[in-house]
């Protein structure tokens, strides 16, 4: 079998300790650790039959920049099946001239993708978002029927694709309170979201609503994924129920690409502290999701 | 002791038999029943020594308009302790010329209170919100220094005036995603809700912020109360724990006002499946809350 390639993160944070942990807990088959060797040794001591470990050949400012790019590499050529990551430090990559948001923007650049769809799995629940990591008062004009559109088109093909889902039922949140409540609380259901969810199911993709988020999220056995509009709207009602667990999947790869739902923590690190459920979690997710 | 007055809502939804059953199932002291007789009596057949009900003496368009007002004059003049209301329909009073939105702003002008604070109460939960029935897009606008500050004060009073708690810690919500990021992802914090936590601390109010939603909901044991920014990031983290024993208790009057969190539900009146779990909390709360 292909390995699953697990790039750690920055090697100050808890990352290469986790990933330690979560790989003495769970088997999923072959795994390509890429990243800082020491920080991940100094964790584990241990390889394995199943774990191997390398640096990087690339050179990059930062070693787990060079991890990313490498490991994208491998999976773009199907030498890995899949990808794992640990966390990021945004400001200190930025620092070194990093120019991307986080993981998910660099990696559709990698695969050249324009518009990754960031989608989490937890807590019973799973959950894409139309946006992601922009102010609230840009979230209206960025919701338009096109965008919701091509988000219900990635949804629909990667959970098709990689959950084995023929026909899955999308609950789609509305943006405003009671899903705008018949155009009296904003008209984005109406003049945007409505005619999305329109034209989705004339291609054949079961979408239902604009829903409110409160009755998409009360009623989770009703659909198989619920689009929410916006960052907090859709992770609020996650974490609320399953921190620690929640898995990030990124979806419109050419590959599975599956992450921790934590930062680096550093003031954890070596304590002991730092739990590994979510590394656990996202190495499950990307194992399952992921052709043999 | 004085009694607690409940008004079951509109006499076409399931209201007067949620009142009912929940009022066989809790001992909440004296209460009087303001309403529809009829539906009422429909529903339980049974006054007791604890239950009392009437229709109002006032004549307004709809019965249920009636008894609200009227309810509200029993609580200003002491003659209540608290008010308990089940569901209105607010298209079936608005076509009956009720101006207001809801409940809450229709108690708010007949107390002569500006701004009363809509809250939550529920799995484990306290949220206030500082707009409610907005749409989306004009919230960024509404969410300013004065009315973050108007509403910590309101919610402080009312938790030490009720609540007894001394002094509340009260956790403030950013507007943005991880409450802007130190303002890469949005101003808000910075120039607005930063602020006011400051002038809020400065008046002894315990408020820290802003926090982003996702950790003010995942660690809810680090407060008495999240203050959150707008309706789905309050509401989405309760109900989706809670839904059907969530409380709305509305702060800032100058009585205890509690009520169920679920509408009419038309489709369910009679068939027995309407749960009490809501009116039933809704009544245990204004117990707590309302002097003997």
């Amino acid at each position: 079998m292909r390995p699953l390639v697990l790039t750690p993160g920055c090697p100050l944070g808890i990352g290469p300790e986790v990933a330690a942990r979560a790989l003495a807990e769970v088997d999923v088959g072959p795994v390509l650790v890429l990243g800082d060797i020491d920080a991940f040794r100094a964790s584990s001591g241990v390889e394995s039959s199943r774990v191997t470990m390398r640096g990087p050949a690339l050179s990059r400012p930062a070693v787990e920049w060079a991890a990313l790019e490498e490991a994208v590499g491998l999976c773009l050529r199907g030498e890995a099946r899949g990808l794992v990551t640990g966390p990021i430090h945004k400001a200190r990559l930025a620092a070194r001239g990093f120019a991307f948001h986080g993981h998910t923007d660099f990696l559709g650049a990698l695969a050249g993708v324009d518009a990754p769809v960031m989608a989490f799995v937890g807590g019973g629940l799973r959950v894409a978002l139309v946006t992601v990591h922009e102010p609230l008062a840009r979230v209206p004009g960025l919701v338009t029927t096109e965008r919701v559109l091509a988000t219900l088109r990635v949804v629909q093909r990667d959970m098709r694709a990689f959950l084995g889902i023929a026909s899955p039922r999308l609950a789609v949140c509305g943006l405003n309170p009671h899903a705008g409540e018949g155009g009296l609380l904003g008209r984005e259901e109406i003049e945007q979201i409505g005619p999305a969810v329109v034209a989705a199911r004339a291609e054949g993709i079961d979408a239902r609503g604009p829903v409110s988020a409160e009755e998409a999220f009360m009623h989770p056995e009703t659909s198989d994924l619920v689009l929410a509009m916006y960052h907090d709207q859709g992770l609020v009602a996650l974490k609320r129920v399953d921190f620690g667990r929640t898995v990030n999947w990124t979806m419109g790869l050419p590959f599975v690409r599956t992450s921790v739902d934590h930062g680096t923590a550093d003031a954890l690190v070596g304590t002991g502290l730092a739990r590994a459920d979510s590394m656990v979690a996202a190495l499950r997710l990307a194992h399952q999701l992921s052709p043999r």
